[in-house]
């Protein structure tokens, strides 16, 4: 059986290593990557590499939390991109032989928090 | 062993029912529930069930993952609200006796995506 959260760490490393190779073998030619926040979808390991790849700005990744089963994984990290920081996650999916067939991540945006008829009882 | 995933099931059927009897039996009384993207915390059960309770609006949430291992599980859920809809993930911790003891939720706002160095190959 694949080890999916052993394989989703080592996701995170290579890509915060900017491990390209190391990284990209990990993924199934046909991978889907997609941010449902912004609906954009990146078909094939060659559009996903490159998204990597080109994205401006020295990123850095630390894993939170890393669940797997049989065939998937996700990952809970924190970012900093220069003076920006923030969490993100990442459902990841597996195939039979451990490749990556699908990444859905979520980067949410931070916002200012409405009225709420119960408040929280602490801002921070 | 406490079943995490099937806890964190029963966690999302009791919230969509609104059952919260049942649904305040599963949180520790010392539980914490934190929004990252809006830097929000509430202390206590009381304070997270009349924050639900109280919550606008006729919500309704739906499954899409659920991972566990010892003392945490992960929920990727779909919520729709009137015409607004989106995906919410919650990453529960347990105690021993399976209670939950905190609760971090984040709710990604749809953003437009940027321009990228390395375009969407759909967007959608």
């Amino acid at each position: 059986m694949v080890d999916t959260s052993t394989l989703a760490r080592a996701y995170l490393h290579r890509l915060e290593a900017r491990d390209w190779d190391t990284w990209s073998e990990m993924l199934h030619a046909d991978v889907v990557y997609t941010t449902p926040h912004s609906r954009e979808r990146w078909h094939g390991r060659h559009a996903f590499l490159s998204f990597n790849r080109s994205y401006p700005g020295e990123g850095h990744l630390q894993e939170k939390w890393i669940l797997g089963d049989a065939g998937r994984a996700v990952l809970w990290f924190t970012w900093t991109v220069g003076d920006g920081r923030g969490d993100a996650q990442a459902f990841l999916t597996f195939d039979e032989a451990g490749m990556i067939t699908e990444v859905t991540e979520f980067w949410p945006e931070p916002y200012e928090a409405p009225a709420r008829p119960a408040p929280a009882t602490v801002r921070y």
